[in-house]
């Protein structure tokens, strides 16, 4: 039933409201509530670009909106030209549809955010210095910044020494110099009149990718992204196995943050490559991350962190100059790292957190980040609840017989025709299967539950799987596809061991948000949000199958894409969202599951699938 | 007369106040006014070290001060164990008899300078985290630093981040740790409970010479002094010289740059072998010079201030990292640079300022600095005003034909009895003569005047000279020892040339004296501080004689020692101090004489020496 706010369309995570006309399809109110969506061929329904995720009653698919979508049209997206929702409701945005000019936003009231930049460039004229008035170089500076920048200049303002030492050769005399001012306090660049715009640097640190933003800090324009693989993968592929291996001692240690300061580096001279910029020119960088990659990051032991009570070095803000944490930006840049809220809800999840305006959420909503850890929110009224579920590997692939990651050859998707006696196979870049995704398995395992080929205890049922499990050598199997039509020649399987493995993972996930809903007596949770990678790929129909979180309608479980990439964006254009993180982290409260009173009775009665008719 | 503020007996440069008492002698009245002076005998007038300059009615020399001050007694030197003043008075202490336990000094009531350290040391008990409140070990070292300086502890204190990377190994679970704060806001060192106290360094960058003084900075107390001629003495002997040298470009500067700073590094470390102590313990320090040296040290260009308007690159105080700027002292030490007044009025003019307490001098008082530059401060009722004559090198030995500095074999003092057909000469070092020291060159010059051989015009008299000056290659030249008796075989003469340099320079600084006694509508001085090594040298009467400045009492011109270290040290060892010299700083008035109306005529009126019989 649309509550009396509902009727309102408001586009998320900007939650830019908008009133529904008649008349108007969704691209067209996106436009009035300025938010900027890609429709290069003006909402003509041609492009194929404008897609969102609406949740409410929406107006029913269109041909255009078949052909252009294919299978994504039953993962809930639309196309916005093609859309309205005639009685109000939520349209999700996810990033690869906002319009650059508007992911990150001119300014005014036609933005999504209100620009508020730490660092911001003044053209000053500096006067020479007279027999009378023989005032020192740094004096004349301070007092041309003040002329043009008296409402935001502090009393004290600050000239590094490196710029100081800079000062004589820019300053022969008087002159037209671009002052770029940090806060109103510090001075962190000196250049010629001529210089570009200060540039801003994004960073969302993944265990397993990392990308980063480029901004014009001027106009808050996004420039260029560029991501890579974490050069630390190599050395283990989740976070505990990179923290054993720092346990070696200082030069692992170091070993593993100079691998991640030089991919930001290669990042930062990707991004300025494609924007034709210097990495001279970014002078302020934004990082979010898990706790783990934010301590190795920053050099900080992470021993602390791998053992009961999990206390971090550092929690608050990490705010340090770039070229101390090894970063190639600008001579004075700095580095602000989110704050984490605790050992393992790390500053990705806070930056999230400020994507979606948890802070500011209504309706009981799970904010959920699915990896190895499952780390989630529970936001309802302004109040957040945060835990971290240990789920282990398999939703990534990982403790699975044929597991792999999201990589070519992987299924991510199956279907079972009734009767049918094999699977039908969507495999990542079209070739012949070699193993099973995390949302291959969430798939497949929904397929079985609802055949009734697995039991909700976890079990193969030998009879109404019959023609499509086999005794394998540890228990039943399923048969996927046989060697004769995968790409390693052997048969792949799904076995026993791996349903378990999905098991121990949902459970744990699902007994956290119970925990998470129990603390907070909230009976109901109306929403989830997936963010990261893998939340996109998930379909929401089959996550509810298996149980993956407490129940909640199949249209109310939405990816947000990296929403840590898009809070760090914020933070990185916007003091205000800067410090609406910090409080938001404050604010936030968190429950140990390992020590909470209810967990172990709630994870042991999540093993269990829902009722085959679920 | 003695006015009614006399009738005490003030210390200086320290400012304490003692009332006469009947029977007392001025080591007992220091011991009462919590002034410290060295007196290993107990005062018995045995040790000669309790040397001070009474400014007043003093009681007679007595037969110990005779035989233990020898020829210094006529400088106005006293034993203030033998000594007395009994309508009171100022009494300057040099330095050298100061004890160390209060040259700087403890605190409270006895001590001469109230303690109030910018850097202290905290030990601290951190907890360690638990389930219930897991924090991070940098919450844990605030909220355990905040339980114990409470009062001091800014409300957002910062750790930096070398010493957050250190963390994790300090802090393996809880522990007793020693905690430095600076300012109350920056963490500057962690140790364990066992660490020493911090040290501070305060450094006086001469052009000649570089002194450091090492200081605990928990008690106050002096721990060790080390000096060495200024390494950039090779490039150059005075300020202007070494600053064409960097207009070579910016090697040449940083050539000069390092070699000071690798100078104050090696005085680190020996001072710090002195009191076996390390210099990473140095948490703190201080530094004045002029403004020459204050801009090479910093690496700064000095280029504009060797051309008018002599507009420096930075003339309020300079903080900065200690390590950024070559210091190889605690990782996190702070440097702090007192502040210049002008191109030509440095650092070390305003730390002897504040060491002389010029913000506080009531009668008209001239304290100045004879060099190269001679600086100067005209001081009173709270006014001071401040100048720079281009006083040249002549009172330094330049640019006389057998000049030299300060060293052995120089004339340090001439003689000239009456009828005599040669001249007593002081040698230091009490070898054979081979140069005139600027010292030596104001006493015979006096003696020569006195004589009448040499008249006010500057010229010798050849009537009344018969006998002692001869003609030599450029005009008549007096003879001051034969070849015979010199140490290096020729002739030791000064010449009609040498005269006309030093009328330049005593005219250049009496001009400059009487320009700002004009601008401060002062016709008279009631007192001259000499700052600096020249001036402990110098004859009062003798420099009076040859009328160096203004008319004043010779018992009122006072060598103060290196007023300008003392200032560092005050500087180091408190804030309120650091705050006086930057209010003192900015209270000073500037006049620069290249362009003032007045001087060209005093200068030209300068040049002649007072008449014969002054």
């Amino acid at each position: 039933m649309p509550r009396a706010g509902d009727e309102q369309v408001t586009f998320q995570p900007m939650g830019r409201r908008a009133d529904p006309q008649p008349g108007h399809n969704l691209l067209q109110l996106a436009q009035n509530a300025g938010v900027g969506l890609e429709a290069p061929c003006g909402g003509k329904g041609l492009c194929g670009k404008c897609r969102v995720r609406p949740e409410g009653q929406a107006t029913p698919l269109t041909p255009a909106e078949k052909a252009l979508l294919g299978p994504e049209a039953g993962l809930g997206l639309r196309l916005a030209c093609q859309t309205a929702l005639p009685q109000g409701g939520a349209v999700w945005v996810p990033p690869e549809s906002r319009s650059q000019r508007q992911v990150i936003l001119t300014s005014g009231q036609s933005g999504e955010l209100e620009l508020d930049q730490a660092v911001r460039a003044y053209p000053v004229r500096v006067p020479p210095p007279s027999l009378k008035q023989p005032e020192a170089a740094q004096e004349r500076i301070f007092s041309a910044l003040a002329a043009v920048a008296a409402d935001r200049l502090s009393s004290s303002p600050e000239l590094p020494f490196s710029l100081l030492q800079r000062l004589p050769g820019l300053l022969a005399g008087g002159g037209d110099l671009k002052v770029t001012l940090r806060k109103g306090r510090e001075i962190v660049d000196l250049g010629t009149a001529q210089e570009g715009p200060p540039l801003g640097l994004a960073v969302d640190l993944g265990t397993t990718t990392v990308v980063a933003y480029l901004c014009d800090l001027d106009s808050g324009k996004l420039l260029a992204v560029s991501s890579e693989m974490n050069p630390q993968v190599p050395y283990g592929d989740d976070v505990i196995s990179r923290m054993s291996l720092c346990a070696g001692g200082p030069q692992e240690l170091s070993k593993l943050s100079r691998a991640a300061v030089e991919c930001v580096n290669a990042l930062a001279l990707d991004a300025c490559a494609q924007a034709g910029a210097r990495p001279s020119r970014i002078l302020e960088c934004v990082m979010v991350g898990n706790s783990a990659m934010h301590h190795i990051f920053l050099a900080l032991d992470p021993a602390s962190l791998a053992i009961a009570p999990y206390a971090p070095v550092a929690r608050g803000p990490v705010e340090v100059k770039a070229r101390q944490a090894g970063l190639a930006l600008g001579l004075e840049a700095w580095l602000y790292w989110l704050p984490l809220k605790a050992g393992f809800v790390g500053a990705d999840i806070v930056a999230a957190a400020l994507a979606v305006g948890a802070d500011e959420l209504e309706e009981p909503t799970l904010l959920l980040d699915l990896g190895t850890n499952g780390e989630m929110v529970l936001a309802a009224g302004g109040r957040m609840l945060a835990c971290s579920t240990a789920a282990g590997p398999a939703l990534e692939g990982g403790h699975i017989a044929q597991g792999m990651r999201g990589a070519p050859g992987a299924v991510e998707r199956a279907t079972l025709e009734p009767g049918a006696a094999s699977a039908g196979l969507r495999v990542i870049g079209g070739q012949r299967p070699v193993g099973f995704c995390g949302s291959g398995l969430v798939s497949l395992i929904s397929c079985l539950l609802q055949a009734g080929a697995l039991l909700p205890s976890g079990g193969f049922d030998p009879e109404r799987g019959k023609g499509l499990v086999r005794p394998g050598e540890h228990g039943l199997e399923f048969v996927a596809a046989p060697a004769g039509a995968t790409g390693h020649g052997r048969d792949l399987v799904l076995t026993s061991q791996d349903v378990a493995e999905v098991q121990l993972a949902k459970a744990a996930i699902r007994a956290g948000a119970e925990v998470l809903m129990a603390e907070m007596g909230i009976e109901r949770i109306s929403r989830v949000l997936l963010a990261g990678a893998f939340g996109n790929y998930l379909d929401p129909g089959e996550a509810a199958r298996i149980g993956l979180f407490p129940p909640v309608p199949v249209e109310r479980i939405l990816g947000v894409g990296n929403a840590a990439g898009v809070g760090a964006v914020m933070a990185l254009l916007s003091q205000k969202q800067r410090r609406r993180a910090e409080e938001l982290a404050q604010a936030m409260g968190y429950v140990e599951l390992s020590g909470h009173p209810l967990f172990q009775d709630l994870f042991v009665d999540s093993m269990a699938f829902p009722g085959g008719d679920a």
